[in-house]
């Protein structure tokens, strides 16, 4: 629904721009990117425990379920495939359910704040280790 | 006290090497940096109100301090230049008061997690803004 | 399960007979009315982005989801068709933690305790926006 | 002082508006009503007690008692008339204090976020019993 | 209301059998009692002020008052006349709420649980002082 | 009952007293001043509703109902006059329970610990606005 | 210990003087009373679990393990002798930690604040029932 | 995941075997086992309402889901079939959040801490009833 | 106590009975059993600490002091003997104080809910490892 | 930073006109005053040390400090010189934290909410004693 | 248990090593020094009462008791003798509920962290008052 | 401040007294001791830093910073050189926030409650290993 939802809090674009500059940032250095997305979180652990075999890194932004998912954190936790949570706008500044995560603390860390930017710099970051 | 410091958590770079590498980082996107550091959370203040005319942007690690100093996130609030706090470490898998932070509201965002590297990434994002 | 699930509750209706109610009370003041349902919280997800596009208003009653589905809650904020959430039983009346709820927030209103014309009663209120 | 009161909430008919299109509803489907208002929680339970043995059901909206007046609930609890708890605005979605109702427990539900059309789904469904 | 209330919990006496027993037994020890009752927090305030000048002693079952007054105990604490809190049931072993009592802190002491002996029990000490 | 009560909190002044020193002090400023007082949470919510057409300002000690009042914090936003809430002593430094207002959010500021110099204060700040 | 402890709390008399006092209350009005005291969490639920058998009613003053012996209350609930709990002092008054009572839950009632009397109180009240 | 996840904490056998070895033990007392699994919280309902048809009883392991899933609670709720929980690790030696058990209170026990052993004993007991 | 003790949550079967059942389990499957029963904390104490000696494995019922007794843990924690905590009815499912265990973190796992059936799947499992 | 930091909450004056505003509303009564500024709490605490030989009061604004500096707190503790906490802004209608104040309770009493008058308000009342 | 458990929290130190060598520390200084142990908090009542009456001072090692036994600071605040309380390893660095003492508040002090000579400096700190 | 600071619980001694008595206790069992003091917190830190090259063992008593400095803490947990924590009055019989020590647990163990023989005891352990 990304582009819909109240654009002064998550910017203009819409989920296909989105995806494309994701992925273009990511061959402009090097990495090649898959971008999954799913409203399911049975599915998403099936992503991780997928990506496990394929990718050296998994940049993830579980949306809502950054809350209360101690499904996904478990899933995160049980691959070795090093993972990064990012956020679009900084969850540090909206309401207070927003701020605690339970997945974070299954990644190597979290970005959080910077639109689009956020998931570029994770993927920087996972090319250079 | 970096580099004595429980190594396993923040990595082997002693306080100098790190000012370097991140300087140095700053020099090679053409980002102009100025590192300061105090234990006093009053300097740490002037600090933020200074760098408001000198600087576009602030990268603040407020360390102990972001867990309690509504100081800090006042001062950051007073000022327009943009800040981003960063953690060497990833707050969100440490110890339960190390994940609230009263002073991630103040910034555009937060990354943590990621050694001095948390620091670069800051950097970066700071450069294209 | 309805109809099965504990009679002092819910009433002894079936759900099949639930639905034929709720669709003919609407046909009656000449709303058109679809009914889905569904134990995925990521498919109740997909109903909300869909409905945004073919209905003039939402009637969700999330159940269990209720109390911990951000996930929904989020969906619901990020369409603009006005949702009324719906509860069989009173939910102020029965445990604590069905006292709370997270997707409320997200709707025009709730209607809690007046049976299947607690799906009615929204349905009408509906018909008049 | 409805009608002065932050109209941006409760919308712009004044009190006797209110009242007269309650009371004209009502005789629309055939049912008696009479509106009472007080300022006194002490007033408003002997308003319960009296009701009981008048009217064939109450619509009652306790509006800041609504949050801790156990006076009213008991009163509800003490007599066999069915009572519902109405709220022009959407509790659910105002501040924290205002989610939580101590005196719904003791109604047959509540309807919530409605505007005046509240007042009326709670007359309409009692009208039902 | 007494007497409709409830009956497994309160008993099957009504108000005026109540009063009338209590009386009657302050008579037969020699005690002169003087029944009031308001369902308003402000009448039973000036109660209290009012007894101050013409009783050697208050006892007061505050109803839910009991659980949110802070008026009604700071006028307990504000008179010199001794004052106990008595319940009819054992509010003890009911609903959490009603294990909290601000009002008995004012008081001498508080007896709870003994039915319309509550109040014999209380006026009983009281002619012992 | 001021005068009687804990004289070594409230100090010496009797009520009526107190009254003339305010109505006093706000003639020497040329300002007129009403004094009214009850113990009904109902009357001072109707209090408020009438000074705000009568009155430049409003000086408000809730007492006891500082604490849980939400009527008379809704009373006070209903209407535009400003107001002040008040206290006697420094509730800040007496118990846990007298240290939360839920009144004073709905005032301009509040004035603690002055004894019968806060309304003066209070009285003396509205003058001049 | 009584006699020696607190006497500003808990009066000067000591416990042998207590118990005399106590039993020959209980001859004046034809009740036999045999007192038990025990520092053993484990004594008393022995002393719960043998008075079932003997006596018609059980006066306990659990002291300090009025707070947190569940065991203790767990013995009152197992027998069906009607059990008081009193004490001598106002617990309500006391530290917040006295006011709550784990025990009283599994009691007819509790009578708190009277000194000896809340033994005779109690001991009155079971000669009647 | 099983097998590759935490070994110290799960034990070595992977998730095949595991299967393999619960379904034997099933045959040498006689009872049928089928053993599903599913990372969606939807598709475990389902399971419930469907095993209720066919089975004697379930043995559940909620994994993550044991601290949140409400919709998983009501489902074992909704029907009549007898259910155990199970876990491999004991939950009550682990972090905070895995004590805390929503689905437990559904089922007619819980069994934790005995690795695959746990399944076995659920299974047993259920034969035995 | 047992056997009198509230029978719908506990069983008819009295204390002697269950001891024999046990012990005659144990007999049928080689392991030879001893029953010891306190009402005190410190003997429940004393009977781990020697239990450590002589026996395989501790199957323990805390009964009450499952909720508050640190002093029981820290004596689990303090042998090596292998324990597990058995309850007969399921706790999850009774009072919010009686889901919280202490000692169970000491333990090799916890069963709850299976009545008598509990203690025997407890030593059937110590007699398989 | 005054009269840059968010204008609608603080007002238009700088910080120099402040004070000059202060100093001369203390000459204009006659009263001698002392403006310090610090971001530094220990230079607070030293302020108010030194205070003591000089001054007959303190007026003492907080700031971000208010809500945690017991070192604040116990320096005001530590003298005798009266102090008085005052706020621009009402506290009390702003975010929860900064509703809570460590140092109010170290304070004859605190004002809140009128601006610069505030400080003036302050300034009179310590004239007067 | 002293000496099993947990040597690299505990020491090395058995029992009867730790009574002979405080016993002999006393003795040092002129100190008659008597070691009592219980695992019966009722004992250990009894003890602090016995204690009152032959000793100038205790020094109270409650172990477990220290987190929740009310009926030990009773005990201890009932007599005279001081009391300081102690603790072998460091309870301010262990798990939470062991750094709660509700018996420190009952004696002149606490001691904690000093293996055993966390007694001795208690001995010697008794011995010069 | 110490001497005139609330006598009745910090004893009468002058600060330089106090120091002099610490110093000279130090001489007379060999042990050299420098004292430093502040109010600023990050002065406290720097001491921190530079003790650990210069002397054997760090006496701390953070005074208010106790309870909220985790900057003090991290800098006691980054040095190798042991502390102990040291309060001159009992912290477990006063304010509740004054038990909560988040500095202790970086610190070998606190010893509180013993005047100025506190820093003695802390001195004499020190020097013993």
């Amino acid at each position: 629904m990304l582009g819909k939802r109240e654009p002064e809090v998550y910017g203009n674009k819409d989920y296909a721009a989105l995806c494309d500059e994701i992925v273009a940032f990511g061959s402009s250095i090097g990495a090649g990117v898959e971008v999954v997305q799913s409203n399911f979180e049975g599915e998403i652990v099936e992503f991780i425990h997928n990506a496990s075999d394929k990718f050296a890194g998994i940049v993830i932004n579980p949306a809502a379920f950054t809350h209360y998912s101690y499904a996904i954190a478990d899933a995160l936790r049980a691959v070795n495939t090093p993972a990064i949570e990012v956020h679009i706008s900084n969850v540090h500044a909206r309401e207070e359910f927003r701020q605690k995560s339970v997945t974070a603390a299954a990644c190597v860390g979290q970005i959080s704040g910077f639109g689009v930017e956020s998931y570029k710099l994770a993927i920087q970051y996972l090319s250079t280790i």
